[in-house]
């Protein structure tokens, strides 16, 4: 095989050699339904309970307030759909931004067509940050939830979560934070923020696909989404996904241990490609805000050119890496966060993003800024809109 | 280790060691996110839709037919509640069974609660089996689902689903079943049974925990229950559970290709299983249909005797065995099925569920019925309701 350099962490992870090795077990030897009677199979529910208390305390929760799930998807459903139902009577107002990632926007959507809501999507500034006195402004009397995103998934910009806590907990609204890209790269604390529901996904965070969590607070008043047998004490039935539960727990406990010293390798890195990027490639633009990022993220758009384009080349060079979100990828819509953030469309739709894991090495780096010097160069070579600028500059 | 047997198949299986092994490289070499472009990542998108056409095929479905899921119970949510949401105009009247697995009955009460839907619980007859009389009863000009289950987790009835399906499609009805229990155990062919849609789950077919398929048949107009990325044609969002899929649809082979030898070899234990029991525990009673029955089905009530007490001796001799369903087992409520098929509460306590699968040997049901026997008549010596009946007897 020749390189295979995987920059496309936020799409997904390769699940650590530990995770896979704790998980193993519980495939088939501890295999055991954990409703059942029997010690063989009613172990996996104390087993489950320490993986919640693994995770609540990453979080500074309380155990009980920890729910797997099947994903971060049906985290961000059930926290915005089981809130509009359980408050509904009280209001039908929610409040998220233009950034949020599908999950959260189509299921606003839904609530909207379906159920007669009306949701508010906040602006965000030319860094994807949102505004507090916008979201301030934006608070009714009928505002039952905000529900902004911790990290953004494409241009890795961190939202001032402390301070739209504390905003939501004076106006006595609840907050719900789809956490899928920031938990396991950023400390959180659940308190401090006033987050009243948190999503998560194992497969972000070197765990398992298929498994996710909803941090609840004690006292919010959401009921099931998954309705069914008694599991995750009456609030999301389904037999559980032993192993994927175990490798989530597993893999959040990894995540938390290496995070300070993992994330600054990975800030370095970071900053040290997107210093190379934009001194060696012209005409190129920094997307998402240069400090309050994630560390593992990187988004430049390139002028006069193709993200699809782009990432094929790149993938010939044995280069993972991808243009707006994973989900849309694939679709030719130009990403609603580059959109988002002030980008034209032709220049949304040049973009790139390169999530660096913990095994990226600066070796990596350097390989990769080398090819996309020379791609970008390529493909410049071959656009009309290039040469028509170059022509125009020349005629100055 | 000790003995150890496991007669609780239909709470959950062991995942099947070729599952385990077309599953492996999922995890760690073949990760990546199905969406994205690179060929690395992008092939798992055809070995998705690969799983897909093996599933269709033993259903007699198209590929584009089957849509995976977090699980039997996600796919049982989505039918009733995106029926509900899509045919809710057309009418607010659903039929289904009193011995539906929870994740029906709890789904039906909350589109009763919380959509103002009717929903007719059809009685069943002692066997546990559903009357067509009944069912055509039912019918009114605002039905607009009948959810029937393929069989039954607890006493292994198996309903006359074709039938069932031709009274649905006369009337022009949605059909959905849950196949849960049925799917590998028993030949089912879509399109003659007018299924419109069917729920199965990994776990119970030797496959893996948290992933399941909902079949929709083409032209049924239900939307998204969970909403985000364009996964699963935009009807199901969320990243992927590629091992899981690939799993299940390995394990959806394995069981297809397996079933008719395997079903034979089960049903001949369970008859002997029955017959051995019959002949030789006295007041007991079989539960379920004796022939319209899953072949891996045995459920007796033991008179005098609680269910629970059964289930920790028999433990503690290393059989792992389950009274009423796994989803309430922990609880104390006796089992809705066993009182729906007309068992006194007392009777319904004293109940014992154990399910075969394909490595349960003779010598493994001859340990256990001899176990049983010296635990029942064990637990009979201690009860005062069995002393009084004797003496009773003997006063006659
Ligand atoms: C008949 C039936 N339906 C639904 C389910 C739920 O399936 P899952 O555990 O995959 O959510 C089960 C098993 O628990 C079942 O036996
Ligand atoms: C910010 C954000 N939210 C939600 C999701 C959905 O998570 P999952 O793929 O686990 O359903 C993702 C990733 O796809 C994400 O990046």
């Amino acid at each position: 095989m020749g390189k295979f350099i995987y920059l496309d962490n936020a799409a997904t992870t390769k699940i650590a050699p530990e995770v896979m090795e704790t998980m193993l077990p519980y495939f088939t030897e501890y295999f055991g339904n954990p409703s059942s009677v029997y010690g063989f199979a009613s172990q996996n529910k104390e087993r489950i309970a320490k993986q919640r208390e693994r995770i609540a305390s990453i979080l500074g929760a309380k155990e009980n307030e920890i729910y797997f799930t099947g994903g971060g998807t049906e985290s961000d459903n059930w926290a915005l759909k089981a809130t509009a139902e359980a408050y509904g009577a009280k209001g039908k107002h929610i409040i998220t931004s233009r950034i949020e990632h599908h999950a959260i926007l189509h299921t606003c959507e839904y609530l909207e067509k379906q159920h007669g809501f009306e949701v508010t999507y906040l602006d965000v500034d030319e860094n994807g940050i949102v505004d507090l006195e916008a979201l301030k402004k934006a608070i009714r009397p009928d505002t039952i939830l905000i529900s902004i995103m911790f990290a953004n998934n494409e241009i890795g910009s961190i939202q001032p979560i402390k301070e739209i806590g504390q905003i939501a907990h004076e106006h006595g609204i609840l907050f719900h934070t789809d956490a899928v890209q920031a938990f396991g790269q950023i400390l959180i604390d659940v308190d401090a923020c006033h987050i009243d529901m948190l999503s998560a996904s194992g497969h972000k965070i070197n765990g398992p696909k298929g498994i996710g969590f909803l941090y609840i607070r004690k006292g919010v008043k959401i009921r099931s989404f998954i309705h069914g047998g008694a599991q995750e004490r009456k609030r999301r039935a389904g037999t559980e996904n032993v192993p994927g539960i175990i490798g989530l727990g597993k893999a959040a406990e990894l995540a938390a241990d290496s995070m300070e010293e993992r994330t600054a390798a990975e800030r370095a890195l970071r900053d040290y490609m997107i210093e190379r990027i934009e001194k060696e490639i012209p005409y190129c633009r920094l997307n998402g805000d240069r400090t309050k990022r994630l560390p593992n993220n990187v988004n430049f758009s390139f002028r006069f050119i193709e993200g699809e384009s782009l990432l094929i080349m790149l993938d010939m060079k044995g280069i993972c890496a991808s243009s707006g979100s994973a989900c849309t990828s694939g679709s030719l819509d130009p990403s609603h966060v580059l959109l988002a953030i002030g980008l034209p469309h032709e220049i949304a739709h040049g973009s790139l993003r390169m999530t660096l894991g913990a095994d990226t090495s600066k070796d990596d780096i350097d390989y990769v800024v080398e090819e996309l010097k020379k791609i970008v160069e390529h493909l410049r070579g071959m656009s009309p809109l290039y040469e028509d600028f170059v022509r125009k500059q020349a005629n100055k």
